[in-house]
């Protein structure tokens, strides 16, 4: 069998001092942290567009790698290659799982029914690659933004035509999913939102969008598909206002159209930052309603306002993340995906595996520091600390719905002003230093 | 009477062509645009902190303002000084409201029954001035802010006793309120957020926080207050992570704790285009589910990332924030208050006219501009145009339940590829500028 | 001869009335403000890149215009028809100038002497067809961005021989600007700039691009080139920290390495707000120190944080900028070239006229209101007034150089206390309204 | 002697595996790092209006900090104690250097005379408690922003009689500053930019600053002050358009002016974040032109659009900034002052030591993290293999200046395209945290 990637070997778990940039340093999948192994806790995820269909191009230039999978001139011989040296790159890393749109792996055709027979066949070749490496499908999703088409929006279309459109590709993905065993199904709404609200009709467009995941849900339990739904909040990009712009309002949009119980969320670290939260409390914020799904990991550049995906680099980033994670007992279907590309001047196959290695060094440092600041209890005590008073007394009146504001008021005629006490919000800060 | 505004008189309407900067130029407040007076339309309402209390310190200097109303040693003759020059403020310049927090109208004392008792004294004496000159409350809020006992919080401080306050001051404003005639009672929860989520327990904050809002609505009809319950969303200032960070994360919230026929929202210019929206988006995200209740007028700087509170003279966004509002035929109880600053450097009292009377004449301009596009129906019938699609066939059936996955599969392998058709952004907004 | 915009005819102006969205309501180019022509005040440019080889693509989607000019097979044949096209829509419009980079007129070639050679032949053909018309050439420039050989920059690239490649083709931009008489030869250092430290050698590279500077200068002078060499300034796009950041950091880079005299800057709306400016305030930077040479017309979405380059449809900023520029008497060799786009979903080429007539009489517009401003003297007069201590008495000694910290010591200690003068900024912005 | 932090003993070196918070993990003030001591390498300077001046306040609620030092009636009585206090906490925790303003350490009199009289006083006791404990004064410089004299700006104000009384101000500061042997003076223009384009003279302003600038340098030398006189960048506050904006915009201004040689810069990372760069950006600029005099060390908050001068607790800055100050060989006269505070809910003394323990700790690893890399050179070896081919060849030539255009293209006629040379952004930022 052609190799892709013939100067590398399988990586492996080398340690902390080792210099072999090709190594592992953090990253021992199957060495214990509490009771489950790294591999368990991490579920980490290769995406396929950016490592296997990623051009380096960007608003200033064209695609600039030459990707020895991408040489044949048929276009199904190139999506064969590419899914074979996508097998070849999950085993020699070794990770669990990978991800895909369905126009990743085959390319579109002149029409709807040539276009399925290409994924058809594409899948056909990724089941057999699965079982032969046991390498598993964490979840698909279809790409309803690339193509002309969804320029005005797929479910959000004003067409009631282009809406029918994405509803045909969602069902086939959908049923591809399935059929690869997929763990979730994603909806990542890239052209759901409005360039200008002066040709635009929010409500209806809303209502469409509402319509659209009613369906969805029942074309899931027509077909049997046991995954997890999962809805990707996103501001900013493509269109202006994206519907889904953070967890909150992608929440808000499920209670309106009583979709709360059908779907979760899979949070970015770089679409929270751009609505102007941290990784963290957008993880916090789906995870505190059970709604946390499943991440997609990456990190932003603080400095640029648009989606940078640069692979996740910053052990702080992956600590708070695995503090989320770990608190709410792991991830259940989902896992950690790798919504990240390399630079545009990172040209060679080798930096797709340096980039990765690095992404899962990152949080399988997270995970390490995250379980030993869990295990030693004392930022947790701080916390629960902080809030004793609402579990006796007239706190635990409060939250017990067992006052009102007339009984707050004499409560307080009589007590007097409270106490100040510190946030020592420095000295928490020191705290995780100390553990990294 | 002492006059604080002596070389002020009542500002008058003289049309476009005047060169007279304390006059009216647009605002003409009997005149009928469509079936209401302007006055009727854009319910105009003074925010009492700003213009009376406001001193010009920033966070690189202290007060700059000598106001007359400030002369005074002792601090409730000051509070009365101040309120007296308000009225003469407000009918000079004619607006039909203002709006307080507790704290702006009368200084807290050492204990909260002290406080109290000064607030009804000067509750008395605006109820007394509200008589003479026919200006109303447009609505009253409590200051859970600025004291240091809420640096924590309000209603999601990690301390009962806090709470307890916090209750205890809202119910004595939501009184206050009431005795005054109010239209809406406000929430703008100016603590309630996070600081570090290292010494925070979000979930439970935002318990506690249902808790606080579920107490006033009892409260709210214990005593008989008619007026609306108005949340005010705001991200990032003063704490980090403020809860109630846009629109839609406030409907998030209410939907979840089953709160949302009892608030609806006040949506500030300056806090939406903080949050990463346009004005005019969130305040079309509240309109949409029927919860637009009222509006702070103000301007942001782009450019800095903190709430300028600029008085709105940009004609563009009156416009938009007007076309939503006569969609929606209205504010109700609510009003345009200008929750609007002078700039530090404009140190005379003639400058708070000069800035409300902009404020004023930008939308009056922009109300006139609205009602024109409006009853000229070139943009209304262009959007319809849009979505008619879902009018007849298959997207009617979409948008009534009567479809699924697989007949719009079938949909599309009959009917092809939609056409594409251009949303005339461009042309939309040479529209636009030929009504201004 | 093909049409290629049959159904457009000639642009005209039907004054403000007019409800034709294809005539100009304000640009009237041969009335006079003031001692010149509307056409000479604003020497309106077209740039070739978006207006004739824009795609719609964006990073979510690829091209999704089908212009009738990009029909040809033969890459020649469609470089010829574009230019073409070009000069049919620059003379229905109605413009005196255009702009191009080199690659937009003709595609490169597997080796620099081909693509020089059909570089040549367009030249020859644009040559004709600006006689012919009588449009003109504002200026040229180079692509050398897009390639992927200048991925790690150009004049800045760590390798020689990119360094060398850049210089190739300037070499040859230069000369062709020349020869199509081009009034300016502008430096836009796409890729000048770096992605990551760690890899970087900042000074090496800036010296790097001074040298190129140098040697761009000594091949004007050699080919007799008489135009303007303008650098046009931009922050964080396409690589993380560009090195021409703003107005200011160009000209700091020019006095550094004594290039001041040689170059002027082309000021660009929205890259001066990314940069943290607005337009206006980057003009003036670059105005006050005699080097505002021209200017790229467009909007930014402050919303955003990418160059959007929206057609500039905002009447506030158009007229600052026309402010700017009537106060240095004109752009001299410069003229205001739309580097706008139009939004992915304005399909057809008729939106190519909306967008430029909407851009065109936005600044029409400014340049009346501008004009009316200066004649009024109001604004002048106020600003005059408030510097005016500095005329006479110490304040003249301190401008004059002919005073010091003591004698100023002595000053405060007899005078005391300065006044407090109120900027007046809210009456200030009320009468721009008064003239919009 | 009475004792401000009478529970707190003198912080000592525990070393990384300390649990005490109140112990030093990393800072070892003797232990050698290369040839210097850590004390050596990081000048560490506390800074006097943070920490002892800070009150907790921000814009939506006034002081929170009950400090012991601030409990006197007197306010000279006040400022004496307050100095005796920062030195008990400058010794305890063990920092080498601190920093003031003059109005920090004595308060504002009625007039400049008397002003003067108790600066001086002050200044004689804060010799007295240097001799005692051997702290010396990194810098003084003069608080020209917070009276509301300097709302318009001191040097660059519109009234000659406030650019009289800046002068006089900092006359007398930078005399203390000789007085106290303080190492540099430091110019921060709190209030040199504008807040409105309509009522400002740019040029105008900046010929001010330019002659302020001069008459500072003159005065220097005339008192024979050796220390090194530093300009602090500061985009967007207070002013909304700052003239400092970045280290690029004063390098412009000095050059312009001819005060290149007589100033060095101060460089703060919040500042150069609040102005799009990232700290180690600044750095870099301003080292590379010989300019880096000192840093003022602290963290911003990316999502937030302010100052919020967080102590700088992120390994990764700490880090960068000491590769560049390693890499110029130490700041000279400068040094690491914390311009940084706790947060509003740190109430309590003892914060203010985790806050400074935390932030001298993570610039001490940095130190240690830096020098490791810069020793292990595979970091400077991969830089200066990246730019190599300018060492000989047409490289060579270019950085000498003996190449031109046309040599430059026969060179790639001849030679073709360049190699495509990965940048391998992912492997070096994999080798930092390997260091981490």
């Amino acid at each position: 069998m052609k190799q892709f990637f013939p100067g590398i070997k399988k990586i492996r778990y080398e340690g902390p001092d080792s210099k072999n940039p090709l190594a592992f340093k953090h990253y021992n999948p199957n060495k214990k942290i509490g009771k489950k192994t790294m591999k368990e806790h991490l579920r980490f995820s290769v995406a396929f567009w950016h490592t296997f269909k990623g051009t380096g191009s960007d608003p200033f230039g064209g695609p600039v790698y030459d990707r020895p999978w991408d040489i044949a001139n048929d276009c199904m011989q190139q999506a064969e290659n590419t899914m074979r040296a996508a097998f070849e790159f999950f085993t020699k890393l070794g990770v669990p799982f990978y991800c895909w749109h369905d126009r990743d792996i085959a390319p579109e055709a002149d029409n709807l029914k040539e276009t399925n027979a290409r994924l058809k066949n594409i899948v056909n070749l990724a089941k057999k690659l699965q079982h032969d490496t046991g390498v598993k499908l964490l979840w698909g999703t279809s790409n309803c933004f690339s193509h002309p088409r969804f320029t005005h929006g797929a479910g959000t279309n004003p067409d009631a035509h282009v809406f029918a459109y994405a509803a045909s590709q969602i069902k086939m993905a959908m049923e591809c999913t399935k059929q690869l065993g997929g763990a979730n199904y994603v909806f990542w709404g890239g052209r759901e939102g409005y360039s200008n609200l002066l040709n635009t009709n929010m409500k209806h467009e809303q209502d469409q969008m509402a319509r659209f995941l009613e369906m969805a849900v029942e074309h899931k339990k027509k077909i049997g598909f046991k995954g997890t739904l999962l809805i990707e909040p996103k501001p900013k990009e493509p269109t202006k206002h994206q519907y889904d712009y953070d967890a909150a309002t992608v929440l808000s949009f499920l209670h309106k159209y009583g979709l709360e119980d059908e779907y979760k969320l899979n949070i970015e670290a770089n679409h929270a930052t751009l609505a102007g939260h941290t990784f963290e409390h957008d993880l916090t914020v789906a995870s505190i309603d059970g709604k946390l799904g499943s991440i997609d990991a990456n990190r932003g550049d603080y400095l640029l306002g648009w989606d940078t995906d640069l692979f996740p680099s910053d052990i702080y980033s992956a600590t708070f993340a695995m503090m989320v994670i770990i608190n709410q007992r792991g991830l259940g279907t989902g896992g950690i995906n790798f919504d990240a590309k390399v630079r545009r001047g990172s040209f060679d196959e080798k930096d797709l595996f340096h980039a990765h290695i690095g992404g899962m060094d990152s949080f399988a440092r997270g995970l390490k520091i995250a379980h030993k600041i869990k295990n030693d209890g004392v930022l947790a005590n701080f916390v629960s600390e902080r809030y004793k008073s609402f579990k006796s007394g007239i706190g635990r009146k409060v939250m017990r719905g067992e006052t009102n504001f007339r009984e707050l008021e004499k409560y307080i005629l009589k007590k007097g002003e409270p106490k100040k006490i510190s946030g020592r919000e420095e000295m928490l800060e020191n705290l995780i230093n100390s553990y990294i």
